[in-house]
């Protein structure tokens, strides 16, 4: 067997059936050995970075790494912002990149570029193969780097002629480590806190915001008062009426320092240090004021549900019902404003839908104004590298077939990887995409108020105006093979929204919004 | 002042005064600045490959570098495909990304990277500025950078608190340094190599391919038999029936072989050794034979014009009546095959026309048919990354507003950047785009011919085929603001190519080729 054979069977015996794919000629012998193994679906992306955000949705929803194949140096580039969201999700991608044959490097043909050197920055970890004989190793050594607990992108570089040349072999893949106990000290530490009965926030990121940590958090939330928050974007929430609510720290510098003023504990299960996300002159960097202990229940590689439940089992359980018991939301009506957009998408989300949210500054309130909506999973931009919403829909679609996938999309953000949307159209995926049309970059301008600077001129209004001429999502959708309508009422959003719902494959919905 | 403006300011005194621009905002500071500078014309790419790839286009026509205005690491790495091919292009561009504040990049807030290392491999040059008082200094040394001849892609990453601090200054540039002289050994080894009257090609490249250059080249063509070459990709060819017309080197490596076969003596002009675009089993890398002598006449950072026309003095002009006296090309007719585009092409070209060719496969004789048409510029993909043609064609219009310019493009590497589209329309640019609309990426599927590997089956045939569904770019053209017509003969493409170029403002083609 050649080693681009070894590659593709190394990661079919490791159940890694899905490939992400925008390949090159120098990627020809691993397409010929990917077009050997009919149990690999290949998925094609017209562009890289909808490669990688698709791997990324792949890997949220599926629980495991897809493989993805670029082309060289610069195809790689194509895909880094996206697998830079995808590392800051802790998403488990193996990312495989072909290259010039080892020996035609040093002739620096046209293409030529150090792939590891444009790797390193978005990738946990980086091999280059050296060999046919070793192929197969290093494919197996780049999966077991992906699986490492919570996830990671792992990057193997594939000389063509490693690919081509015969003598390769495969190897099994090491179970996947389990992720690191949290030692009983910090559990004890952890309870004392919250038994103070002082203002105390959890913040759960990676595996406590699904429903089993969500369940442990919120038995020690209603046992001791703590507030349950989530990061500013998070990878993967279980969300819906029968589950508890979880707060994501607000974006705007302000407003997240005010929403954790209020604590005299911030305890970090699994997520970050909670910060600004840009600076801003005479604004802190850290939300956590002086007079606030912050204290790690769990990294994100620890085990972060077995250190909640051991925090939860401390208490005693003080209630077995839903809190909140809101009603149902109903669907808006009039006109269409973001909020609008977020009370019918609570209303009319079907059972079992994933909610890939890119609508930035139009998606605001959406967190709140969908927490009683139908059990779904919300997946958001977690590096904040925007393009990822379109390509994130697209692999989650593909990890579960028999789920509604609604994209709700910032226009703006949209244009970065539109290409995306084809690939809905091939694979036949059930996508409702919902574009938040305001013809503007919004979150600059108000960026640019919050730096003093309130009138624009020519030059700083071009450069956040998405207008002269607006963009037509309808003619853009129905240009990649999706349906398409344009709506400006609530009443228009919801008849066409749940028409979406109602038919298999992709759909997108141009929101004008008011 | 403040940082920013100093930036700002240090760019307008150099002569630079067209900014490509898609900040966010770590970047508000520079968007204020730019504001405060009506001489600055900004252009806002939608996406940072149009950016990037405008600035070299651009850059090849108005002989100077332009700014660009990139955000943080992701932003910086949606732009570096077409920084390679810049930077291949050798083409000067001061690429200027903003970054989180020096203080806030420890608290690894969602967008932090490594942006120096992200820049490192697609930059000739880079740099990051550490203080207000300093930031001014930084951007000159940058431009002086860019300027270095033939030209470099330049990087400087400025901070968002070394933007938005006062107490920054201003100084000028260095004037640009010369290009080296060659010795005089050289001139004198490459005139007696030429006297042996033995095959000889020049490969031509950099300023040898405008027309100081080729009127030294050809005369000692004509003197000596030997040939003009180009490379398989140029930055920029001057061409026309008025002009001597070079030979690229084929891509294919067979005919690249064969087409250097016969020559006993290559000579390089400002060009890169003859490598194959790709390695392939059992071919060479290099594509000069062994019982070739490989001489360098200029580097690319020497001064290939004044040798050229040192090694021309030797020799006697022996005409002065232009080659190949053909009469000017007519417009095809019947079938629309990529050689009817080609000589439709050449036949209606306008007088002083710019074209910008991603055409890849569809384009193969492209040069050849066109080589008797008005006088025109070529511009081609010189990094081999495909997704440079509509932001090449972009950037190119800026520089020459009152030039018409021709993009011919394939279908598959439209699709990595038709965000250009939109910037046409924003800017009213007189872009004609020709979509070769194949729906496939045909050159896979020749490569993986080249493998031996001749029937495809369901995995590889999705890869190579851009079907199902088929793109429509006229819906896609529309959906950015530029009006578009579907062909399918040449004569409807005569029609309405002839009315593109008659009207103000971008226009796109989509030419169902068969």
């Amino acid at each position: 067997m050649n080693g681009a054979d070894s590659v593709v069977k190394t990661l079919m015996l490791s159940g890694i059936d899905v490939c992400f794919a925008n390949p090159g000629t120098s990627e020809m012998a691993l397409v010929a050995a990917l077009d050997r193994t009919p149990g690999m679906h290949c998925v094609l992306g017209l562009f890289e970075g909808v490669v990688t955000g698709a791997a990324d949705g792949y890997a949220r929803m599926a629980e495991k790494p897809a493989a993805t194949l670029l082309h060289c140096g610069p195809g790689l580039a194509n895909g880094l912002a996206n697998l830079h969201n995808a590392k800051r999700a802790k998403s488990p991608i193996v990312n495989i990149v072909g290259d010039h044959a080892t020996y035609h490097k040093a002739f620096n043909a046209p293409l030529t570029a150090d792939v590891e050197a444009v790797a390193q920055p978005f990738s946990n970890w980086v091999r280059t193969a050296r060999s046919a004989p070793t192929v197969g190793n290093d494919t197996a050594l780049t999966i077991e780097a992906a699986n490492s607990w919570p996830g990671q992108v792992a990057t193997l570089v594939v000389p063509a002629d490693v690919a081509w040349t015969d003598g390769a072999s495969v190897r099994e893949i090491a179970p996947a480590a389990a992720p690191n106990p949290v030692p009983d000290k910090t559990i004890d530490r952890i309870i004392s806190i919250l038994k103070t009965g002082e203002p105390t926030a959890l913040v759960l990121a990676g595996a406590a915001t699904l429903e089993p940590g969500l369940r442990h958090a919120d038995k020690v939330a209603k046992a001791t008062s703590a507030h349950l928050l989530g990061q500013v974007f998070n990878a993967r929430v279980s969300r819906g009426k029968h589950l508890p609510h979880i707060t994501p720290i607000p974006y705007p510098i302000d407003k997240a320092l005010s929403a954790l003023a209020q604590y005299k504990h911030i305890i970090l299960v699994g997520a970050d240090l909670p910060v600004a996300f840009f600076a801003y002159p005479g604004q802190p960097s850290s939300l956590v004021s002086e007079d606030c202990e912050l204290t790690v229940l769990a990294d994100a590689n620890e085990n972060v549900v077995a250190a909640l439940e051991a925090v939860a089992n401390a208490f005693a359980d003080t209630s077995t019902a839903p809190d909140d018991p809101q009603p149902m939301p109903t669907p808006a009506t009039g006109d269409l404003t973001p909020d609008a957009i977020a009370l019918s998408v609570g209303a009319l989300l079907p059972d079992g839908a994933i909610v890939a949210d890119e609508s930035l500054t139009s998606g605001r309130n959406l967190f709140s104004l969908t927490r009683n909506a139908a059990p779904h999973d919300w997946l958001q931009l977690t590096g904040g590298a925007i393009g990822i919403g379109i390509p994130l829909a697209t692999g989650a679609a593909v990890a579960c077939p028999n789920r509604r996938v609604i994209c709700l999309q910032a226009d703006g953000s949209a244009m970065y990887t539109p290409q995306g949307l084809w690939t809905q159209a091939r694979e036949k995926l059930n996508v409702t995409t919902v574009i938040y049309a305001n013809n503007a970059y919004a979150i600059l301008r108000q960026e640019l108020a919050n730096l003093g600077f309130n009138n624009p001129g020519r030059n700083a209004s071009d450069m956040m105006d998405l207008g002269r001429p607006n963009l037509d999502w309808v003619h853009l959708a129905n240009g990649m093979g999706v349906d398409a309508r344009r709506v400006t009422t609530a009443e228009d959003f919801n008849n066409v929204f749940r028409a979406s719902l109602a038919n298999d494959g992709p759909f997108l919905i141009e929101a004008v919004i008011c």
